[in-house]
């Protein structure tokens, strides 16, 4: 590298205090999941194509890799995940015989997807992943069971990091296929996408849309759009529903489910959940409930946390392993925030303590007092160089450490200039400086 | 999914218990890293084939990335790093403006090499690495900071998690130049290229090399062997090496930088630091001081933890970024450690308390139990069903959870099968119990 390089579109990178807010919501994630008793998990990074074609809209944006110098007939076999989802229905097909179901998992990757880069997209991005799967069966309550979890962490996230408050809207697929075929259609499936895109174009181009592109008479296709304006947080939902006036098996089964978990849902966080039946989701693999979560005061995020019920997605011949998960896009919800600064750190590494060190000879010195502070915890790096001390200051300053250390026994906080005297081996730092300030919004 | 799929050689994944092993080993390095003030890090996961071209042994190894429906004219522009320090060279030019030097960064991810699948060698793997690189220049004492901060999180895997010693083995390649520069060579890097396969080929072998391939007369060949068996833990190094009558200047500056993190080290980590000048890295950019690191009765393994300082990676056309820096091969330690059973987790969930459910309509009260826990930090999962409790029991004793909480206020260690009447809000679990207990040997 002889020249400055250029970024990448699509691939992000953060500078050091971006890494702490991220490395600071991904410790709060995983300790929060670890609370609830998900194992953590790491899938490998490949793919055979074959288990990742055919699962949804995104199958064009699939990353090939091969060996560069591979024979071209061994090439394009493997594929980059483009979510977390798939690869863990591979895994638990690959290794039932060795796990425990139902399996409660957290996986926190990279997934990376060949999309057109722009505002809030990404080609490589992390998601943060809870899922519980089941062996033959899986209990209707942890389709309430995942989303409490994660607005549970969503609320640690404001109480101490300033987030703004999130809302969950919820929605069920058995619902929407059953009133489509209750109004006679059988491509729900095609119906479910265009209603998909409500939200970015409209209600009166998806009408268009149903009975254009798919032959729907216009009254059928003002049903189906009755339906996608639904959003209700309490028990009003079924009598909204039934207010339309179709009928099926399907849609009782999902209208059922539905409002089991949003009622449920309001005892715990309470305003939280609220069903919203335009939530579509694109992935073809959901089954059931389906979630999306909106950021107050953040609708350019979009879907800041998605997934679903999925009863199908794996199956290694003998059994089915039905499942529910939920995904946070942890670089579409931190990306924009930390580029435009709302989201940011008091410092830029993890040092608490900057050892100054007076002449090279005393190096040694220094080292014994880092040492020391070290013993106890305490983050410390000794200066790199035995330049004046204004320099040395300036060197903690820059990084956002606050105390520089001189001599064997006097600390100095540099925010407030305040210098004392102390014992390497005994003194601490005040709590709240052990570790950088993290703030969401 | 409607069938079991196979594994992938090379790209292996932990079952559970392996991955807590894992986290507690990246915990570990992470903390020991931060307790020093590196930064964290995580780059991209592509890079320009540009510039990963061209930086030493590994280039035919390299997986190229592209999108499935691209062009073909558009294709192979994009592989995987194979390591993480090539990818922070580029990172360290790119945003230079906006870092502070020296700049000391940790990095935790993974790599990918096409290396034919073998015992020890993955394709896809993770790689903890420290670095500190300046601006212009780099102090050399970092050429001893960076050992001792790794020998010191080894001291730590083997206090805490039984981890058996490490040596780390440390050469110079200003020291191994200026020799065979003295002794008239100027392929040099031919020779260091040969000498690096002493370990798998043996010194006659090498010697052949050294003669049919170079062209060296066998006397030269023999001198470049005599340094080769030069291993030493302290003050006979300088006289050891005089002793082959050998003279050039860059061999006084690599000997003089040597013999200073040799002797040095003996202060701080007696006997786990020696001068071993076989030591030659396959990796072209390194410029002076090496290092790998074997593990006490792991031959097998290989270099564990490996790298060196390399003064020209970096530069942005304006200056150089020198940089030294140090990588430990977790999957390779892991792995093999792991799949023979030598490292082992006592549980394969992070959960301390799994709460029993009476019968499902008493749900809620067991999902109020379970928040009071964890309200205290206290891992829990609730009962999937309302089985009769010995196959609860079960469930918990399966994944190795401690504690099975009865009713509202009975709590059982199912391991002594002792069961006591207990508040769960005030209940705390040994701290022994808070967490996995991993051991690695």
């Amino acid at each position: 590298m002889n020249s400055r390089p250029r970024a990448l579109s699509g691939f992000p990178e953060f500078l050091p205090v971006g890494r702490i807010v991220e490395q600071r919501v991904l410790d709060l994630l995983r300790h929060e999941f670890e609370l609830h008793g998900f194992a953590s998990l790491e899938t490998r990074s490949v793919e055979p194509l074959s288990v990742l074609a055919g699962k949804g809209e995104i199958d064009k944006e699939v990353y090939a890799v091969r060996r560069l110098h591979a024979d071209e007939a061994t090439a394009d076999e493997l594929g980059l995940r483009y979510d977390n989802t798939v690869p863990f229905a591979r895994y638990v097909t690959e290794f039932s015989g060795k796990l425990n179901f139902p399996f409660r998992r957290y996986q926190i990757q990279k997934v990376w997807r060949g999309e057109r880069p722009q505002q809030g997209r990404y080609r490589e991005f992390t998601q943060a992943d809870i899922d519980i799967v089941g062996a033959g069966s899986l209990a209707t309550h942890h389709d309430l069971e995942i989303p409490l979890v994660m607005l549970g962490a969503f609320a640690r996230m404001s109480d101490e990091l300033g987030l703004p408050p999130v809302t969950m809207h919820v929605s069920n697929r058995k619902l929407a296929e059953g009133y489509y075929r209750g109004l006679g259609i059988t491509e729900t499936g095609a119906v479910l996408q265009r209603i998909d895109k409500l939200d970015k174009i409209g209600p009166e181009k998806v009408a268009a849309l149903l009975t254009d592109e798919l032959g729907l008479a216009a009254e059928v296709a003002d049903k189906c759009l009755a339906l996608a304006e639904i959003r209700s947080g309490g028990v009003e939902l079924a009598d909204r529903v039934r207010a339309l006036g179709v009928e099926h098996e399907l849609l009782d089964v999902g209208l059922a489910e539905l409002t089991e978990v949003v009622q449920t849902a309001q005892t715990y966080r309470p305003g939280r959940l609220v069903a919203d039946l335009r939530i579509a989701r694109g992935l073809d693999y959901y089954t059931g409930t389906v979630y999306e979560t909106v950021l107050e005061g953040h609708p350019e995020l979009g879907s800041i946390c998605s997934g679903g019920r999925y009863d199908s997605l794996a199956d290694d011949g003998k059994q089915t392993y039905p499942g529910v998960g939920i995904s946070v896009g942890v670089s579409r919800l931190l990306g924009p925030l930390v580029a435009d600064g709302t989201a940011s750190a008091s410092r830029s590494v993890p040092s608490v303590v900057l050892v100054a060190v007076t002449d090279e000879e005393q190096r040694g010195e220094a080292l014994a007092v880092a040492a020391a502070l070290r013993a106890n915890d305490i983050a410390t790096e000794v200066a790199p160089r035995a330049d004046r001390f204004g320099k040395q200051i300036r060197y903690a300053e820059r990084r956002g450490i606050p105390f520089v250390w001189f001599g064997t026994d006097q600390v100095k906080d540099i925010r407030s200039g305040e210098q004392v005297q102390a014992d390497p081996t005994r003194w601490e730092p005040p709590a709240a400086d052990r570790t950088a300030t993290v703030k969401l919004g």
